[in-house]
């Protein structure tokens, strides 16, 4: 009895030291700020990449076409541009916020820019009078998505900017940077004061900084856009690219990273290039700073393409379907945000093969996610669903709370299949959602959820089966 | 008597042999085409600045100003525009055309251009949709001036051209120079299509050539402006640089001139620059090249300035009237057309103190010349006006047809008075116009040309006092 006790005591001061510790180590665990939790939270995106060179008869070719200019801007004529099916599309797809680059490589603002001449004022289109942005953010409105803008602002093939420097040699070069840095702020400046409240501002490759001679966009941001995810310059990523354009992020995904951005480059923050970009794919656990993962792809990605931009006869590009989940549960299921590439064609339509295959998509995750068998939370060590005869189980999902920090570090998912447990998954990383499709569907009449290491109290938000 | 008929055949014989040689000479004389004859035959151009440095605060300084691009391009708000303001003003001032800066070393363009953005169709400024090159050549029509237009494409402020060349290195400045080229060459279609017929198309600094990696605006004009006056790139001149911005040329000054451009510099054609430009303000009496003189100057290029550009508190230095005229007698009495700068203000008016001195200029001109004491016309080597008493000269006025050439090549001046002849001025060159303008009046009751040497058969189109 009294060695009973004393190892009862002796256990509970254990206890209690453990969770000192773990009370301690979770006061300094990283956590996301407001807009980076809704990003999270949002789960899927949509990217629209539109510009000139989608009005041209040669086949966009990034690297040639971010250093030529294209020979007639007026070629940009959307004849039937409809941009609230762009984005009635997107939300079919299960997206939950889109975004549209306002600007990319060439410099073309498709917007009613007084800084940039040019932009869509400069065309016979419309009489100049267009503002691409504005419709699509109200279009992103009126449907419910949350709008985002892409300023492209590393290369402009117009002005000769050349990874955010512009080409050329002595004064001229100098009195041009400054001109171009100030453009470009000025830009920012009115995507952020004209277009209410975005709820992402991409730069595509990073915004650099003005420490390298670039522009200074940050501050203009976080003035009149608080509440926006800024990704990225060289001093804030508030997300991070996921390392690849597979739509695709390595498992474990953690939320956590190593630096407070991902620089534009080994000169700025070690390693995140090495060995293909792991450390972007899997983030850092122990990481200092909240920078959640997207996963970004183009839709037109599949059998040896990779697009990001509109061309004729390229939809035998598109994901299938089973390749567009296989990209979800290994992204959205990975603890990060997808992000699909969509681009309108010169018609200024989202081509019906796009649109049928993102309401193929968004059915397909709807009916899957929709319906759950059986779902718990809670912040128990163990969370069990007992289920009241053997079900066919296909898929887990488990959520934990992050607004205080990613927490799970080590769990298991076990079942109770013929009078005993088997595991279903070992794993590491939850965060805001992690999915587990099994190979082949179990039967069980039982499930349970076995958190094995978490820094701090932690809180299952969701346990379910599929 | 045979002495005296040999001697009369030996005359006639040497007479015919200079005839002939004369006939010989005077057909391989260079012409004029049609457009130099009238931009001869007009003596009295303006040549309008405005871009948008009129607009800043800071004093214009060109070295600096065409490397650095103005800040904020929407400070282009001239509110009380009226361009037919500009043109009443020319024409007091007695000008038969006026040309207009629709492009200056910023790049901006003054007119709707579907190739060049950074014109006025990116200004919030009549929401975009001024066209001031249309206003102009319309007021031109309307007041009887002939329109011309120059085009800045040497420099570049905003698109980072310097000398024709775009900055920068490698395959994007290739790429870019091909689009600015292409850039080029669509403004100056559009110049030579959508505005009628034009007087006169001026390239600052020469428009370089293709050969030299620049665009290629002379089959463009040749093309679509046939009858224009070609003002001026590497290959052809058909007018030159008098050789200083002092408005005034050298006499003799020659309309005729030793190469087929003054090329942009001594890699094209040697000794144009010599001496302080001396050739040019020459020209050469055995030139192949018909190229007649301009000399251009200010307004305001009084006491220690000279404004192309309106700057505010600058009406001090105005010509005074007096400077006009000596500039008048030095420049189109030496066989010269002259071009008077003028810079509207920041209103979109030519400032009163300039409408002011170009209206008594006009009118100080207007009143010397306009009645003759008296004017003969004719082809003989001696024309004689016999005054019916004694009467005060001031000037004379000699004007030779040029149609076919210039052709005389020395001249007296000479006057009765008190029983005998005197010499009142040698001259050389006359060209379209030779002023004589005595530093004190003479008395005669005769005056007489004489031509001395001329190359052909010449014709006096007026010989006057004044």
């Amino acid at each position: 009895m009294k060695n009973k006790i004393h190892f009862v005591v002796i256990r509970l001061l254990m206890i209690a030291l453990m969770m000192r510790i773990s009370f301690a180590q979770a006061q300094i665990l990283p956590k996301p700020n407001a807009q980076q939790l809704a990003w999270q939270k949002a789960e899927l995106g949509v990217l629209f990449h539109y510009d000139l060179h989608v009005f041209d008869p040669s086949k966009y070719a990034q690297s040639a076409n971010r250093i030529t200019p294209v020979a007639d801007y007026n070629i940009f004529n959307p004849g039937s541009l409809d941009v609230e099916q762009w984005v009635r599309s997107a939300k079919d797809a299960g997206a939950k916020f889109a975004i549209i680059t306002a600007t990319h490589e060439t410099g073309f603002a498709l917007f009613q820019s007084n800084v940039n001449p040019y932009s869509l004022k400069a065309l016979k289109w419309k009489d100049g009078k267009a503002d691409i942005v504005k419709d699509f953010v109200e279009a992103c409105r009126k449907y419910g998505l949350k709008p985002g803008i892409y300023l492209g602002i590393r290369w402009n093939s117009f002005l000769g900017v050349h990874d955010f420097i512009v080409d050329g040699t002595g004064e001229m070069q100098k009195k041009r940077q400054q001109y171009y840095n100030a453009m470009v702020e000025g830009m920012v400046k009115e995507i952020c004061t004209n277009y209410g409240d975005l709820f992402e501002i991409w730069f595509d490759g990073g915004a650099s900084g003005p420490e390298k001679g670039a522009p200074d966009v940050l501050p203009i941001v976080k003035k009149y856009q608080p509440n926006c995810l800024f990704y990225h310059n060289d001093q804030l990523a508030e997300a991070r690219w996921g390392g690849s354009e597979s739509g695709k992020v390595s498992y474990p995904c953690w939320s956590t990273f190593t630096y407070p951005s991902t620089g534009s480059g080994e000169s700025t923050y070690k390693g995140i290039s090495a060995n293909n970009f792991e450390l972007l794919k899997h983030g850092d656990v122990n990481g200092k700073y909240w920078m959640p993962a997207m996963a970004d792809a183009p839709l037109r990605g599949y059998n040896g393409r990779h697009e990001w931009f509109w061309e004729p006869n390229d939809e035998q590009h598109i994901f299938p379907l089973d390749d567009l989940l296989d990209i979800y549960y290994k992204s959205v299921g990975r603890n990060s945000t997808l992000i699909l590439g969509l681009t309108p064609d010169n018609r200024g339509l989202l081509p019906e093969a796009d649109v049928k295959r993102l309401k193929e998509f968004g059915a397909e995750i709807k009916s899957r996610f929709e319906n759950p068998i059986a779902v718990t939370s809670g912040s128990k060590k163990v969370l069990q669903l007992n289920l009241s005869k053997a079900t066919t189980i296909k898929q887990f999902v488990i959520q934990e709370e992050i607004a205080d920090g990613q927490r799970i570090r080590s769990f298991s998912i076990e079942y109770f299949s013929n009078g005993k447990w088997e595991k279903a998954f070992n794993g590491f990383s939850v965060g805001n959602k992690f999915i587990h499709l099994l190979e082949k569907p179990i039967t069980a009449t039982k499930v349970r959820l076995v958190i094995n290491v978490a820094v701090g109290a932690f809180q299952i938000t969701e346990f379910g089966i599929y």
